[in-house]
This record gives structure tokens, sequence and C-alpha cells, in this order.
């Protein structure tokens, strides 16, 4: 199953969700509008609102407030990218150019904020508080998690319970977020929530460590990035930090200086094999496994539905997939 | 009077404010409380904070409400030159050197996000929902009032209407959320809330109408920033927008062509004498007199008390200021 597969039972809402989405951002001030019909023009592969929606149908009948909870985790995601694309001085995003390309990164930076504002506002207007919390706590976990991962980069200091906590805020908070608006937008029952929130906290943990597999493992033509990029930015992720655990001192130190000095220095072809003869792949996949297992778990009270079935399938998706 | 002397009526809430501020963006992660011990030492004049208090004390009594209402604007305003230094490849900011001079732009980024999202928790796990509307309101109209003056910057196309649009949105907006929030912390009287927010609104123009003026008439040695700034980034404020509509259809063209080729081609001079000479200074400081009147006003059924002379002497401060 591939993504459009799993959207398949909530294809029908997608449409609304496109409109509740487009009119969330209307503006006066014609460049806004301008930079808001290039953004939809962009568009992404909306794993977020696929979520929400998924989340909500499991749970109840989509409504008003579920297209409301996926505008926002979409406006969220989007403000974040325009940012992202400045921070990093991307010149694309999604086969289009970047808004700062576009426009510069001064119109780039209000345009996120604007975004930002927005997502707010229909949250505020709708009396959607709950929605509200639940992001709030996400974006905070995001940008919390960034900086700790910072932090433990620049002293190469990293272990399994500090990578999988950084992993759960800077990635699994949001699809956490997605699928715990979903539930709320459509049932009243806690437990609902609770189940929810938690697939969507594992199957976020199990797309991180695959995404950090993909640095190691994937092919630039397929996943569109160089091998070992997070090798050369001294992100310790969970591969080498199995493989440095199981290293003799001596090794982890080679390899450890290796990325340290940085730059030319770094033999990323030697780091991946030193990776791999420790089991280092083979681990995580197995980590990213276990946790796909535990979401779909979380699972296994609700009733059957196609909805049910293709959050099930996701969580394979997100360990399987090759980009 | 200046800014010491208006906030002497709620002096001894700013510490208590302190250290509301402080608790809000305390972190787990050493990263993130070193960057805001940082922010925190850097600190600013606390303008955003001393209106809310002094508003909130206006009407009724300052209390916990009125401190998270003055920590929310100054974390949204903290964030917002956080990140404005980011796009601005600013060096320093109060003095100190900047985020993102010492930190990189990902961190400043990554640290606005976080500032952003505790500023909304601390509102949300309060029930503060009154002022994040009020806030979200503000946020939407900053960013779209920026966007919209560089739209008209770009065709050099502006008119007195359209200038106090823009400057309502980008300025007056964050003034009136300090004093509506204030007002709104102590008193459940609307009416109290819809002279505060307009006091507010009408200083905010007046504030940036005197901004503007400085632009023309400031000295570098006491303003920190050169001459005719505004005028080599094309933006057409209300000085230069009365003279242009006073002066013949010749020296339109002429002011104007040269404003458009920017760079070396600009006299920054010869435009200065054009606008005095056309009594575009007279007049934008007539205007602010008279939006600084207005405002007082609004303050008129009020009880007399030290924070509102305190309030009506920042309406006269706003406009006489020489930085």
């Amino acid at each position: 199953m591939d993504l459009h597969d799993i959207a398949l039972p909530i294809q029908d809402h997608l449409p609304v969700f496109n409109r509740v989405f487009r009119e969330a951002l209307r503006s006066k001030v014609g460049l806004v509008e301008l930079i808001t019909k290039y953004i939809v023009r962009q568009k992404g592969k909306k794993v977020r609102p696929i979520l929400v929606l998924l989340s909500a149908d499991v749970c109840g009948t989509v409504n008003e407030k579920s297209y409301r909870g996926a505008t926002l985790v979409e406006i969220l995601h989007t403000a974040t990218l325009v940012h992202d694309d400045v921070v990093d001085n991307a010149d694309t995003r999604r086969g289009l150019a970047s808004i700062n390309a576009v426009w510069k990164n001064k119109i780039a930076v209000l345009m996120g904020d604007y975004l930002l504002s927005r997502g707010l506002l229909l949250s505020l207007e709708n009396d959607d508080v709950a929605f509200l919390k639940i992001t709030s706590t996400a974006v905070r976990r995001m940008s919390e998690g960034e900086l700790h991962q910072i932090q433990r980069s620049r002293k190469l200091d990293m272990d399994e319970p500090a990578y999988l906590r950084i992993i759960g805020d800077k990635t699994a908070s949001l699809l956490s977020t997605c699928c715990e608006i979903g539930a709320t937008s459509t049932s009243g029952n806690p437990e609902h929530h609770r189940l929810l929130r938690e697939y969507g906290e594992l199957v976020g943990l199990a797309f991180q460590i695959r995404d950090d597999i993909l640095d190691y493992t994937g092919r630039k033509s397929i996943t569109g990035k160089p091998t070992g990029l997070d090798i050369s930015e001294k992100k310790l992720t969970l591969p080498l930090v199995h493989a440095l655990a199981r290293a003799t001192a001596g090794e982890r130190k080679q390899v450890l200086g290796m990325i340290r000095s940085g730059g030319k220095k770094v033999n990323v072809r030697h780091i991946v094999t030193f990776v791999e003869e420790h089991g280092g792949i083979t681990y995580a996949l197995e980590r990213a496994r276990e946790f796909a297992q535990s979401a779909k778990q979380r699972l296994e009270t609700l009733p059957d539905s196609p909805s049910r079935r293709s959050l099930l399938a996701f969580a394979d998706f997100v360990v399987e997939r090759e980009k």
C-alpha cells in the first residue's frame, strides 16, 4: 500500500479540506493572496491532513471540526517549511521554487508568521481550544527537540534514550498531534484520544528511525538526499549510536574523531561499513518495526473499518518505505 | 517625562513580571536555558509590559492575569525580534550580540518558534483565551501590514489612507493589544476594553508617524539610524506622501524616478529638502499630535490615578521623542 491507497477511505473529504484550507488563508492584501495561491500550487503529500481525517473517521464521523483540525496542522506544517527554507537557504520546495527564492527572506518569514496567526485564529474563532493545547505542546516539543539535538551534536554525546527522546520531540510529536486532533474532532471518549495520540507517537518514532536508516542505506536517486548527510551534520542517529555502543573503545575513538574533524576528513563509506558491521542497521530496523507493531496494537480495540485498516497499513508503510 | 518616569506607578510590579516571564521560558534542554538567560540579559525597554500593566492598573487591580498578559506580549515581541535579526542578518541587539550572531540562524529561528509556543501555552494553560484572540489578530495584522507595505513599495504606490492602514496594522495593532489585554486582565467592563484598545491603536499611529518623521529629521548620533533609511528602502511614509500630493506633476515624476532607480542615484538631502519645502514634516507632526490627542480623549471618562496620568504622558512622549 502506498500513500494514495492509504488515503482512499477519506478520499472524498480531501476536496472539502482543500476548500477550508484555502478559505482560512484568504487576505485582502494582494501579495498575501498571490503567495497563498503559490503555496496551494506547491501541494505536498498531505500526510498530516490524511492522518487527521483517518483518525477522525476511525473514532466517529468526519465533520467541520475535523476539516479545521486538518487545516490547522497543515497550516502549521506549511509555516514550518517556509521558515525552514529560509534558514537552509533552500531554492526549491516540492518541485517549485521556494517562497524565499521567489520573494526573498523577509517576505518568506512574514508569510510564515501570517500562516501561523491564521491557524491560531481559525481555531480560536471556532473555540477549538483543545486543538490549540495539543498543537502548541507539539510546537514546543518540536523546537525544543531540534535544539536538544543540536546541543548533543556539538558534544557528539548521544545514547539511545536521548536519541528516542529527541526524535519523539522533533518528529513524533506532530504525527501524534494529527491523530489526537482527528480523534478529538469526532469522539468525546478520552480513551479514543489516548489511543490515537499514542498510535501517532509510536508511528512517528518508527517513521524517524526509518528516515535515519535511509540516511545510511538510501540511494540518492530514490530519496533525493545524499547518503551520510546526517554524519556530515554530526547527527548521531540510532544506527550509529548502536554501532558505537558495540564497538571497541579504539574503534569508537577513531570514528568519533573522524566525525568531529568534519569536512573532507569524513569517509562516509567507512562509517557506513562500520555501522553495518556492528549491526546498527539491523538493530535500528528491528526497533522501528517494534514501534510500528506497538502503534498497531493501539488500534486493536477499535472497530474494523477501511480507515482503521489504512492506519494499520500506514504503520507498515513508514517502516518499509524506500524514500 | 521619559519612559522611566512613565513606568513609576507600576514600578513594583516589574520584578514580579520578570519572574513570571523567566518562569514561562524554563526548559529542561540546556541550550534553551542558556539562550533564554542570554535574552533576559539583553533586556529591552519593556515598553509593552509597561503598557499592559499601566492599562491594567487604570481599569482595576493588577493581578496574576495582568502579569501573564504582560509576559505573553513580551514573549511575542522577543520572538519577533529574534526572527527579525535573522532576516536582517543583524549582528547586535540591545547592545549585545544577536542570537543569530552567537548561535547561528537555525538556532535563532528554532528559538523564536520555541518562544511563540511557550507564550501560547502560558495563555492556554491558564484559560486566557481572550488574550489569545486579541494577540493572534495582532500577529495577523502585523504580518499582513508588513507585506502590504512591501507590495506598495514595489509599485511606489501610496496615499494617506493606505499609509494609515499599513501603520495601523504593522505598529498600532500590537500597542493596542497591550492596552486591551491589560484592561481585560482587571476589568470585566467591555467599555474599558474598547477605550484602552482604541487608546493603544491611536497612540500606535502617533508613534509610527513620529518614527517616520525621525527618518527625515533625526540625527544618527541620537536615533542610531542613518537619515533617509526609509527612502533608500523605497518606503513612502507620511511626510513624503503628503509632499508628493502637493508637488507639481513634474516634481513628483522626478522624485519618484530618483527613488525608483535606487542606490547611489538617490540624493537623500534633495528629497529631505523637497519634503520640508512642501510642508511634509509639519503636516505629519500635526497628524501625529492629533492622534495622540484622540488617544488621550479615550481616557477622559476613567478615574484619575498615577497610571492614567502616565498613559496620558506616554501619548505626548511618543510624539515629542527624539529617538
